[in-house]
């Protein structure tokens, strides 16, 4: 971390809980992101995006940071968490709580993982390699983007942890073939397929700050990003065709798409509305849930994203059906303000407060939670 | 546009992407409205109100921002879009979409045209002229008021695009059937009445301001506004007998006044609340729509005005029953910061997030888009 | 006005329309009411609000301004306006609109007179003989209050115009006899029996301040105010055999009462929560109106007060049941800004505001404002 | 009060209405609570908090005041109050109000007693000493927690009030049996046993300042917090067994709880959801109250604490079925404020609202205020 970041840091949430060695700002063509290391000391989730936004370049932190057009979409993922009414059960005598889950036979230390999010260089000068370093420390999975600034081989040899390859179609197939083979290779071990950005999305902010991705951060398992602009159910066979690994279809929003999606051989469904930053409008994440994870009816794992800031979003989310939760914006948060440690202390916060939920509302195991614990 | 607009412009929305030449502010009778003509860069529709505000006379900035009264319907007009959610129909495999529309046998680029407003000399020097180059060069069609600062043959004479024109009936039979009868005659495809203005709105703000017309602007059809104060079913019969140019009824936010209207024979229906610039309190326009068109059932086209801003709120009128929408307030704020090439760029941003948008939610072409793309 | 406000006033809403004499402010025993007297040009009727803050002691503009603890009735009165929703009816080709009623045989200028206040010189030196005035001026009722700072003798000789006597009863009997008698004598019409106000109500402005009645304006009706404690149906009883007047009950905020009161006898319900100042929590007065009216069905007469501000709001009161409204703290800000032509001016703003409203909605005359014309 | 704090007061709700002495800050290994001792002038209980945020440190101000997690809880709280609304009926001739009510044999001056909260001594010197004296002498019960600054029986001795002990199961049950024995010796009427609380809840607020129990205030009758981190109904049959006292069970949210313990023998319910500071996300205490007292029929007193402010809140709690309210934050910032004194103004302020709603509402006595007071 920056002089001026280790600075700024303590002020509020992300306080230094180690030294920070004071490291010159990364300076490439023109970007300079973080580069410190260090554990931080979390109050909540939400604070992080303050503390990001003093160490992070303008254009940077736009194009993180916000959502599509008016951002209906992006507030009402956050505000759809504070709608739903808990209902604790006491006097039911439970041991104290266990976070660990297994989700496509990798057992994880809590039900979240990484969101696959691109150009993570944006965020931290360490880019996925600090990403998938913290989020393996923290014991889960990490979901790597076709649109990373680090090839899906360097990120697999960062960490030892469990990953997942999300993948944008190419408008090659074979150049989609080769990215699905290389995640084979390098030990990916599902495919996640997002049906909901092959046109790009646009946010007000960076657009009012002229933001474009820096030369110096290209996306290093493409090249350039020539995205297959129309996906078709043909594009899920082929997918399925072309890999045995287990395939997720993220973007999710309406149960006829995941019935139409297991009927169709599809192995895991995430619930998703790109956080807010495709077609703003669309229904808060946490609210598509329960319709689609009643689709569902437990054949495949069911995966949410959107606005999970809190221990207790993670357990509603999971009393409305999903199996786990994918964490976005604060994973990269975390990274800027502290690398890989970061990421590692943005997990233990989540993992401390989903305890603290679990314990207080009574219930011992991630399976035991359940639509009975919510109102 | 004036030397102080091009500074005020670049610091937030409506940036100069041409270089700006610096002209003297016109100055008629005290009323200094824009001259300049410049190519927007804009970010969103909304951001360009704030920018209108800094190169606009007080008086007419309020005259043309504000809504009667307490402004309810004003603002509900824009709240009312954000409360609808859209659903996108991922994996269907269409091509980029196409905007064009046919409408009473005209095609337009997009389903976006001006809406009747009058005296664009409040705008900016050129006025309706202005607007009518703009709105051409956007490939659209543009309705000008009976209440213009430049006579409709003029008008006409300013660009060769598709014209309508929106009768104020005049006290005086004789004079309203010479209107017709000019419209005809300048090429106007059809005639817009409007039937929630016979009696003047009324706004706070410019009230505050004692703001009232310019002599310096006269209404350049009529000389005086002397508008025919009680309006009746007859003074349609009149219109459809004078004239054999298709008549659109707008002003209607009702099922049964659209029931009516076409068995008169109406041939289109524009269901609007003059822009919450006439009875506060009186619902949405969008929120109005669905019932109209569910009573006009396709027989004649259906229109709608109030609140539009984002391509998304064009979509959701068009899924919602309208087969276009007319823009308002966005069209002056582009005159007023760039002339007719403002217009134009106004109407470019608009397109180009219309495209987004239906790229996204799945819609190939405007004849798509329906209620299922709407939850 | 005093000088003060008379700088005070054209700043925003309520400019002097004519020249203000420069008058030194009223001061008796330490608290100094205005008393200019100047006709108003008003915006509005919300804004009045402000500006006589500024020409009011802040103990008495407390004490008339605020609502009984958190004011979420108070502030629920003016909202709920706001929620109802109009529905005009165009193309009904009617003449200009006719705005008297005949109330109790009396003709009124327009459907809205003076709701019963205490106190009026806490407002203007002229207390309630320049409220007197302004309402007679305007054409239309005033009610005066048992707890005025003028004799009810000395408001009946202020004006010409029809009148009618709040009582609020005396712990003796005796006393509320002499009361009503001396109403009757001096030319008072009806009698309009409060009865949510036995307690006194409590503003925590009023209080943080630490007002108290000034000595120097004491209630000139009773002397000291020993209002009786606990009211009963029986004290109705005893009004009717009282007094021949009408007796109007008002505080009424549901059917069952009101049905309970023309059983007994009485000829008017007045459906009101005091102003918010009572019980904090009540309904909104307007909210309260259309079961009361749809119980009392037409027999008696049903007048409300309690956030009424726009034109508007009368025509939907009236479309909502009521036969008039009462207007109660602007007219005490209009009597502030300018006397008897503060209130006058009060009044015409609200009859503009309402002819427009009738104007734009299509109806003709009060009689024909019904159910049909709100959503 | 301190010199700093009785400055401080008279500037906004809590002025000191005796003389205060100036009193030196009490500074015990760091932590300066006030020590002053004065009777308040208290305009409403919302202004006390600000009050309060102004004499005490900032960490034991956070600790008091705030709720966890993003206080959602926290708000709601408060914010279902208001909406719920009252319905007055007037003309009953009811005599002045009595507040008196009978719990458990215990006769108080109003049903509002002092919920349980541990450490008193961040509000003031005198600690729960302070509160027991000042609820005393308001004719009212207090609740003494496990977690208190004072021994139970210090507290005992401090005054001869009505108290109850309220209980944290200790890990040892020989010491939570030693607790209820010292309780019963000490001559507490009944134990509430705490069924929320078995893991602590978190305040971002407080974590910011690093706040933590300062050394010198020790939990006085456990000397550390070992409480039992997991509750059962055998942890209910166990107080059952071990005494004769009347047993409440506090933090009952839902009827099928209230059902079981009532069949389990406890002798009294309280709703709570420990005011917001436990699981952020439950809902509002009021709102859950009407279903809890629908299953406990009377059978049992049913108390309930959560947002508690304003008579009209005691009011609607009433009700709604509550048979008395505890009191929370309010009753610390009245101590932190006044001590024993300031306690005693809270209850003085309550009481002569609830005197004034109960009035105005038409009720004579507590009995009389039933579920026909609300819509």
């Amino acid at each position: 971390m920056t002089q001026k970041s280790a600075e700024a840091g303590p002020a509020k949430a992300a306080k230094a809980a180690t030294t920070a060695k004071a490291e010159a700002p990364a300076s490439v063509a023109g970007y300079r992101q973080p580069t410190g290391e260090e554990t931080l000391s979390i109050v909540n989730l939400n604070d992080l995006e303050a503390e990001a936004a003093k160490v992070l370049p303008k254009g940077g932190f736009a194009f993180i940071s916000s959502g599509a057009d008016n951002q209906v979409t992006l507030r009402d993922n956050l505000a759809a968490f504070e709608r739903i009414q808990l209902r604790p059960h006491y006097l039911v005598g439970k041991p104290a709580p266990e976070t660990k889950v297994t989700l496509f036979g990798q057992e994880l230390t809590l039900p979240v993982i990484t969101a696959p999010m691109g150009a993570h260089g944006l965020a931290h000068a360490s880019a996925e390699l600090g990403t998938a370093r913290g989020t393996a420390v923290a014991g889960t999975l990490m979901t790597v983007s076709t649109a990373a600034n680090k090839t899906l081989e360097d990120v697999a040899s960062a960490s030892t942890g469990p990953k997942w390859f999300q993948l944008y179609l190419q408008e090659d197939q074979g150049k989609s073939r080769e990215l699905i083979q290389r995640a084979e290779k390098a030990g990916y071990s599902a495919i996640v397929f997002t049906i909901d950005a092959f046109a790009p999305g646009s946010s007000d902010e960076a657009n009012r700050l002229g933001f474009s991705f820096p030369p110096s951060l290209p996306f290093a398992n493409t090249g350039t990003a020539t995205f297959k602009p129309s996906l078709t159910w043909e594009d899920v066979d082929f997918i399925k065709e072309t890999t045995d690994l287990p395939l997720i279809l993220k973007g999710v929003l309406s149960p006829d798409v995941a019935e139409k999606a297991i009927k169709r051989g599809v192995n895991g469904i995430q619930v998703s509305n790109h956080g807010g930053r495709q077609l703003d409008g669309v229904q808060a994440a946490i609210d598509a849930l329960p319709a689609v994870a009643g689709a569902v009816k437990g054949r495949v794992p069911v995966i949410m994203d959107g606005g999970v800031r809190r221990g207790t979003d993670v357990f509603k989310a999971i009393a409305l059906g999903a199996n786990a939760v994918a964490l976005g914006r604060p994973v990269l948060y975390g990274l800027a303000l502290g690398g890989a440690k970061g990421v590692e202390s943005v997990y233990g916060q989540l993992q401390a407060e989903l305890v603290r939920t679990m314990t207080i509302a009574g219930t011992a195991n991630i399976a035991e939670i359940s639509r009975k614990y919510v109102l």
